[in-house]
């Protein structure tokens, strides 16, 4: 299986990248196909790493947050995201990876890669790391004024995914939404549970925010600029939280220690919190696989990514979409 | 002046919203109009209390949080909701206060007390405790699918607002929204910023969700859809994350110890995101100053809830928003 492994564009830099993509070739079996300046990526290689256990695309031009994203796709031709997904393209790998702009990957996808036969856009996903469980949470930001058909799909494609990478036969798909009760919400959130209703999947109905880290759906399904709003909410609050906690040990002797007594506590709740576990998601619709990692992925982040990604290659998720989509003509 | 105290259908049951009034007596002048079961209330109030400093409204139908909003309005005629409302809006009081159901509330003040002219919905407004400083959200619920005039309406209000909780000649304004730059959004908050831009106030731009413990807003405007996930998602994943702290220090003796030295650092965080400080937040549009106390509000909350409506009341914020939104005509 080759997977194409774009290493600009990302906060924390191409060693990042090609670090976590050796951590993961520890571990499954696999050729990274480095998209990026060669050789650059060739001198972070270690020697043992054989001719044709690698492969690579050179490319030398970087697309950042700041340009615009339909724009960059179509002008930077030589880019590590574009030339990596005509790569993807044209068959000559199996999944692409990036770390890179968001709105360029999502803008790319449905450019160069094309969307899956009645999906009528793509969607960005994430694994929402809970107490409980993990929970598949989409669309967290690529569509923004969504309409009913559109979470349809989102609930379809998403419990496509859950199936595989919670390892359930049948995936629980819970509604983002101001209550609980049936007839909560805007018009949008009313419509879409009465179609979800409806519809061939296992609909445990709304889903506040205020559970979004301790709930029991697999799949939580939203427009985009909610999902986005409460997924933004989410890592700000535990990332205020955390911080305030660190100044507050940090703050006397007494408090040192303390901190010092409760590390391993500490530690365990980041980890369950921890978004790297999953270190990316699909963007759901798309005819080939293409994974979102955060922009600030370490290389744990970017193993445990493309660990998932080989996981959904492997399951063939993009066909049983398509062959659930089918039926939504 | 007289406030009235709803002591039917929070939480925490009447007991504790009497012992907040009581302990806002020992700060602040004002004379309470308890709404409710008159016996039981004055059997809780303490023997020097002179019969002219306090008055009663008997009333022992209670609203609560499963009565459909608008038919508990319109069909609890004895309520202490109603009968309060009834007595504000003949006006025999200055303001009401209340824990109960906030549907009903919302509803009691727009078909009893009635609205601002030119405010077409009144919203319900929270003020958000922060790191750097506190900030006024509205609407956090009451309105579903708004317009960018309503989005206007709530800016407005929020201003006037500002100006006397926080003391500020001209409050920051900012809009919630799924990025900072302008353009961002969907149809609603990419043609609300069009607008704000233009109106008289101090319109700092957008504000991104995961900032909202961490801004320099002193006023969030958003649809109530969104400023109610945001708003739950933050009350979510602050207990969550408290919980967990709590579990884990309770693990084992040498967690306890470390919870122990830690303490004191852990109130202060826990002081700096506490919701009592500001108890209770005006239903903004309302006639008449109605504030909205927490379900769960305990005798704190109601103490600085009360303190800071007639501090709202003094600064006569209704004339002012109403003066502000003759323009808009």
């Amino acid at each position: 299986m080759k997977i194409i492994i774009d290493t600009l564009g990302s906060d924390k830099g191409l060693e990042e990248i090609v670090k976590g993509t050796l951590l993961a070739l520890e571990e499954v079996d696999f050729i990274p196909v480095f998209s990026g300046p060669k050789d650059l990526i060739k001198n972070l290689l270690p020697d043992n790493l054989s001719e044709d256990s690698v492969e690579f695309i050179d490319a030398n031009e970087k697309i950042s947050n700041d340009d615009q994203p339909a724009l960059a796709i179509r002008r930077k031709k030589n880019s590590s995201m574009v030339m990596g997904l005509r790569y993807l393209k044209n068959g000559n790998a199996d999944g692409m990876i990036s770390a890179g702009s968001t709105g360029a990957l999502l803008a790319g996808a449905t450019l160069i890669i094309g969307r899956i036969k009645n999906v009528d856009r793509a969607a960005l996903t994430i694994v929402v790391p809970g107490v409980k469980n993990h929970t598949i949470m989409l669309d967290v930001g690529a569509n923004m004024d969504c309409n009913v058909d559109l979470i349809k799909q989102f609930a379809v494609m998403g419990s496509c995914y859950a199936k595989i990478l919670f390892e359930k036969a049948d995936p629980s798909i819970a509604l983002l939404n101001i209550g609980t009760e049936e007839g909560k919400g805007n018009s949008l959130t009313k419509s879409a549970y009465e179609m979800l209703k409806d519809e061939d999947i296992n609909f445990i109905g709304n889903i506040e925010s205020r559970d979004i880290l301790d709930n029991d759906a697999d799949v939580i399904v939203a427009d985009g600029f909610a999902g986005n709003l409460v997924l933004k909410s989410v890592e700000g609050v535990s990332m205020t939280i955390l911080s305030l906690l660190k100044e507050s040990v940090m703050s006397s002797l007494r408090t040192k220690i303390g901190g010092a007594l409760l590390k391993p506590a500490l530690s365990g709740i980041k980890g369950k919190l921890d978004y790297r576990e999953h270190g990316a998601a699909p963007l759901l619709g798309s005819q080939k696989p293409v994974f979102k990692a955060h922009g600030s992925s370490d290389s744990i982040a970017i193993k445990n990514g493309i660990k998932e990604m080989i996981k959904f290659i492997e399951a063939d998720v993009i066909n049983e979409i398509t062959e659930k989509m089918r039926g939504e003509e």
